[in-house]
């Protein structure tokens, strides 16, 4: 293995030669090409360049050495990083960023403003995204503003107490960081950095099924072994992957996992897309005649942006029998947790769902997502669906944990799920873009940080000052319960009319 | 039949020697002003000039020979195309807009941007423009948003199906093309691309009654025999030529008549007017005593934009005996839709007419529309005339198919419609506006396919696979119950309250 | 009385020696500054100047002869106009403005757009203000787009009928000139010119009671002897003003006397104070320790805007019982109209008024009315109240006419008041605007004819060819209905509880 | 003492030697740092420098005397004031803008838009700011829209009569200064200024625990010995504290003790934070790895804006059982009035409570507020309160007077309010922002003199003439009840339930 200069590497740009720089080493990705899972052509864009960020982002460590056999390795190069920087700042503006500490971040508004100006364009298109045209990402936040809080005079409001419950473990405050993929667009230590900080923070981290680092090497960064995980599985197609992945979970220390059902095939990222687009045209590496694939089904192409590329080999055929299956991979101690329920309907069905063998319950907890406006724009925000819950099937909450993530960014937003009767709020989008700007661990936890202090100052103005006291009585629904969906009778009537009609 | 100069054309500008150029070939058309359906000042404008575009984006083929005697040919002459330009493009951004392929289009709103600035000014207008303020217009839109899916788990969505029956012919997609005029202002192919591209795609298409080609010619551009087809019809003051236009399609092949009952009279679309009104002073051709005419009235004159032209000589005095004229027009297994119904009561009056001979029903179907705004401002959006029929006469889904058309943009506003009751979905702008820019066959094929894609992807993401699947337990529609209209009784009843006082 | 120079005047510009010109006479006013019914603060900001458009726009001619000794006319001089001038327009622009024609409007809001780039600044802020912040103006408005029309279909409306009727008269629209003051700000002909318009258009003219030129000069304009009138009456402190009044008025010709009760004291219109104030202060007549005065209050100052001064004089201590004077000074032929109702209990009551002599009704006939939104801002636009007494006191309809004005843009709004339940609408702004720009009696023509035309569209594309068919049934209105005030009951109720309470 | 030179004192600008020059003495405040019950940063800020400006604004004169030992002064020096300025205005602007008197402003707005010219950065972060995004802020004034007026007519409104009743105590408007602290930010006489304006109008002042004057200072300033003010208490954790200043206040002279709920820790004012911030980072004496204190809590740093620093040493454990301790610090003829109730249920249980020696209710009337939107964010406007009060538990109205404060900018959203129930309602920023630019006592004249006009205004327009004619009868809430909150037998059922559920 010799060194090459970046000339030699970049004559290699084809699918006949396709060379490209790794952390200063030569890769000939040429024979691997038919066999990435995410396409050739998300390869092609980088022949005869350096592909380090892009795939650092994505891929765990340790992908190459597994993927690519040694005679692949060519040689090295010195290079340039090549990370994407932040667009149109002069140089001041430039130095003004540069110095902001996560001290500077006053809410989480100015850390998303801080993340827009220092993320690479790819990173922030795959955070910031939502589908079709985000109308859904955004009612998932705004709808927090029609409950009014009805707060209380004369408590004795001296000592707050945030700490909460979930799963039989307590937290320092009701919010855990519900699964989120590819930290490591923002920062070299991804998912590392955000176990750091919720570990100091005492909170819980549910780690995604697409993390871009593995789950041991993110569990090993514990701030000490009682410090819980969970981890959020796509259940894949060949069963087989999953129960290997499911066992080295297990081994490597969980106490829930968290399947995804909101997302069995991916919404149409339409920011995500145009990059990607963008990005194959400049790579010169697209067939003119072939679209881009305004289509997010699981049959088409391979082209797409990353959120499509993460859905590779996904099962689309889960049901709730399921559930068995998934009970058997695991020990008795570790919980199960339905991520991406959005309806009343199903919420009941998971109380039902009982082991064959045992008959003990299967579902411990519920938590009401609809992706973060990922997945099918004009779903219901996570916070009606509570209301929903509330109203009409009250019983569920004695049943098992109900949790809701989207949308919040202020403490008042989770204290509103609190009294609505959430057991814990999770938060997505503010973790990955703390991270950025080389923030990474400290940016976290100021997020976390933020809201602990916004949720203690919301309860002493109610007067509420623990978490088991908030409830319905410290707010004025009214114009959430406006909107409120039908119940399951009416939504079963509903479909006997039109079924007799059709 | 000689040589001409474009000087010696260019003389003869006024009514009392008018010559026009059309397809390099000059005529004399200064006995045929008077006579002119459209009006003699349509014809003016251009006077001594190039009238191409605008006449043969307007006029089907064969037009010229049939009105003018061969006298009229005065002779040849060279000239160049005429054709509009977009507007305010720099170089730079004329090569990027040429560049774009349909494959670059993500979205229908991507369509209508690349229609916005490769459209002739008065394409533009004609397409674009809607009634008074275009509220109606935007609200047939924007009303989609006042519905939220209730998407369900554990659904096994691998396989999607989306395809949908319609008049007993199968369709890929419960999608069609509503009749939809003058398409060769946006391209020569006309609506012979939009045929084209229904046939591969595998769904219907609406003829205009007022299409820029003849209908025999647009259906002979059919990928298949079986490929559908249906003719859309206004019918005419002289009944015998609405019965020779009958004929004609019957002998081209036609699957259903559409009959337009929405537009009795055009509304008043005042892009298109106003562009007429600059057209004409920039002529020379406006008394300047007499209006541009802000009416949209029957009896008055023939100045006006496009729109109003092609209502010239429709029929005002349609009553609901008319149809048993229709039906012996038709071979029996010919169907008959009514288009532009906006009442539940007109929806059940539908239901109950039969043929006075045979006792059969005479409606096969309805299309919930307001003409896509162009009609009256202040009318009800489709979808909530579709929701008022499921609350108030569910019975009717069992007599005749319900159609809508009207601000569908998305893949998830079908589903909603689907989920409402809908048997399938009309698009008309869309359509037209995606032959723009030189995409022709191409452009309509790309919005049919981003339709598929979006509409399987919402349907996975719901958790349902058919078609037939879908229903009103799918959906939140508490925003749209809050303005439903009355029912058919509440308005009878406020009438006839009403009636007393007077 | 000799020629002055325009020096000479400019000398006498205070309160010591105030000179002014009219029409190029030279007028001392001095004597007569204490006397000024609008204060002498309005005069002295002319003084030593030009003020004859200032002058003419508010004082009927004949007052200045009426008002002045013969001895203050000092002589003639030779000036310039001083017409206020448009702002801001390029010349490009100007001669573009002038070039423009009443053709060229093609809706109202061309009418408004036009008239305000050329009317003087003083006569804008006079038409266009409104109280406080607007709001109820533009609520007055856009109320209208909360009702959805109900369009039917297969209904012959080949023949649209306009005709309408009210107070006994037939006239060719269902449409009349509300009363708006001071038509010569924006042209010298003023009421005439809406006159001589009405009488061509068919339709009735209330003539304000503050016209800028005096009723039986108005009148004088008519095309024929049978050509309707209605005179605004604003009762007068001193009766035997108004007494005085009444007799010019009928016998000057009259069907109806307007007796206008919203505004038995001004509104506070702020951009019409904020001009008075710049001009007080560019004049150098301003005492700056006192206000401009926010305050419209009746016993206040004379300081103010073109709006408060009209009122000076105004009673404020009218009641019910006033109506039988009012009825005494009418002959029997001549009908009374209450302008400014704005509940459904006020209503109920002038169904109530009977003459104590004969026993006769004594209103004929009530106007719903906000004052244009230049009284009370919050208060309910007319066509709320008009939906309030329609589903509260429908019987009131059998007992006299209903109208309503404010706010009316569109066609489609005379329409939708109609089907609930008005005989007319009046317009009063666009009456005023589009005099402006030159265009006199033809603008008003002009916004007649567009309503006309845009009415007559409307009702056949709703299927109903005649004023007399339009009902509630062919309109939604439960957008409208959602924000309904109590009825004459409740509020009677809610009274009564917190009477309790005191 | 002697006389330094800038230079001097500039070198004194750590912690380990820090001087601050204020009013041209130079004191060293090295050993106080610790001390400083705002904590030795906000010193630190000024060390070195002159800090007249802020340690005036915040604290009372004396402050320095009482705290100070007279070793601490050093010297005398000669600078420039330090005021600070308004931003970005040119020459020309600056001109105007001091040209501009109280009476050039027309309405509240225009008092807004000169303070925000004319205050000082900090003065403008401190009255403007509000909680969070400020949401509940701009709530508070914006619900005023959603109540719809009913004028009636044909009422004798000659006279108007806007005096009112307040505590006993008769008021020539029914309209007061509610607490707001630090006017001397704004203008050199501060709270004095607000007492003489209030005097000489005839209204109550409410005077903030916080004021930048002393309480006996501010009263000095009556203009008669009848000027009734009140005291706002916030009840310090050394009650020894505040039964002193209660002596002193009673001594002083004083109708009514108002104790203030809704502030038991400080809201989130983020403006306010930001500044400081800045402050901070120019003064160079921030620690970078500490955080600004997103936090508001009570247990937390010193660090932060003015509103944060005004909370030290505030009880937080107060209970309705401490109202007999205050009852017992007040003579008999003091009343007390609770501020800050945001739910039906507190009002109701200020009703019931009673000194338990005498057995006398102990509230006299309740105030309505969420702390004009510096408290919690997302809590219930008050006319939104008082319209519940209204609602569910109208007879309280006859046990105590109800006021509200927040949001009031116009004379028309005080008469809503007292037709709702209110007996007064309070002003807060408009007062203060009114003394900016020195406008002092004459801006603070002109805000109740616009608010008098404007109430006058709307009573005649409305046809009430006095105060206690106005009820429900004259609005149109359906708006406002469409969003009210549970009824207290609502919010106890649902609570129920949800206790049930956990």
């Amino acid at each position: 293995m010799g060194t090459l200069t970046l000339d030699e590497v970049s004559q290699h740009k084809t699918a006949r030669s396709c060379w490209v720089i790794i952390r200063n080493t030569v890769y000939d990705v040429t024979d691997f090409l038919p066999d990435h899972p995410g396409g050739s052509r998300s390869i092609l864009r980088f022949a005869g360049k350096d592909a380090t960020t892009d795939f650092e982002g994505i891929h765990p460590p340790g992908t190459l050495e597994e993927t690519l056999p040694e005679s692949a390795k060519l040689g090295t190069v010195d290079i340039n990083g090549g990370r994407g920087t932040a667009n149109n700042e002069t140089e001041e503006e430039d130095a003004k960023l540069a110095a902001e500490t996560p001290e500077d971040m006053l809410n989480i508004a100015d850390i998303e403003c801080h993340a827009s100006r220092t993320l690479s364009k790819k990173a922030w298109a795959y955070y910031f995204s939502a589908s079709d045209d985000m109308r859904t990402k955004i009612h998932n936040n705004t709808i927090f503003n029609l409950v009014l809080f009805r707060p209380r005079i004369f408590r004795d409001i001296t000592l707050v107490d945030t700490t909460a419950r979930m799963l039989g473990i307590k937290t320092s405050l009701p919010v855990f960081v519900s699964p989120a993929a590819l930290a490591r667009l923002a920062h070299p230590d991804g998912e590392k950095a955000i176990a750091r900080a919720c570990g100091k923070q005492g909170i819980l981290q549910m780690i995604s099924n697409n993390a871009s680092l593995r789950y041991p090497d993110i569990v090993s960064a514990r701030v000490s072994n009682e410090q819980p995980f969970a981890f959020q599985l796509y259940v894949q197609n060949e069963r087989a992957r999953s129960e290997k992945q499911l066992r080295d979970v297990v081994k490597a220390g969980c106490k829930a996992v968290v399947l995804t059902l909101d997302a069995p095939t991916p919404g149409k990222r339409e920011m995500d897309e145009r990059l990607a687009r963008e990005e194959a045209r400049a790579s010169g590496h697209v067939d003119d005649g072939e679209a881009l694939s305004a289509n997010s089904g699981r049959g088409k192409g391979t082209e797409g942006g990353v959120g499509r590329a993460l859905f590779q080999g996904t099962a689309g055929d889960l049901v709730w029998d399921d559930l068995n299956w998934l009970r058997k991979q695991l020990p008795d101690d570790i919980k199960i947790v339905l991520k991406g329920l959005q309806t009343v309907e199903d919420v009941v069905l998971a109380t039902q769902q009982v082991d064959k063998t045992t008959g003990k319950a299967l579902v411990d907890a519920v938590l009401l997502s609809n992706h973060g406006g990922r997945a099918l724009e004009g779903s219901s925000p996570p916070l009606l669906i509570l209301e929903e819950l509330r109203t009409y099937a009250p019983d569920v909450f004695q049943s098992l944990e109900v949790y809701i993530d989207g949308g919040i960014r202020r403490g008042t937003d989770v204290v509103k799920a609190l009294c609505l009767g959430a057991t814990q709020v999770g938060i997505g989008r503010p973790a990955l873009m703390s991270l950025a700007g080389g923030f990474g661990e400290a940016g976290v936890s100021r997020v976390i940080q933020i809201l602990r202090e916004e949720i203690a100052t919301a309860m002493r103005l109610l007067g509420a000052i623990t978490i088991d006291q908030l409830g319905p009585q410290y707010v004025n629904t009214s114009q959430l319960d406006a909107i409120l969906g039908p119940s399951p009778q009416a939504a079963a009537a509903a479909a006997a009319i039109f079924k007799a009609k059709l």
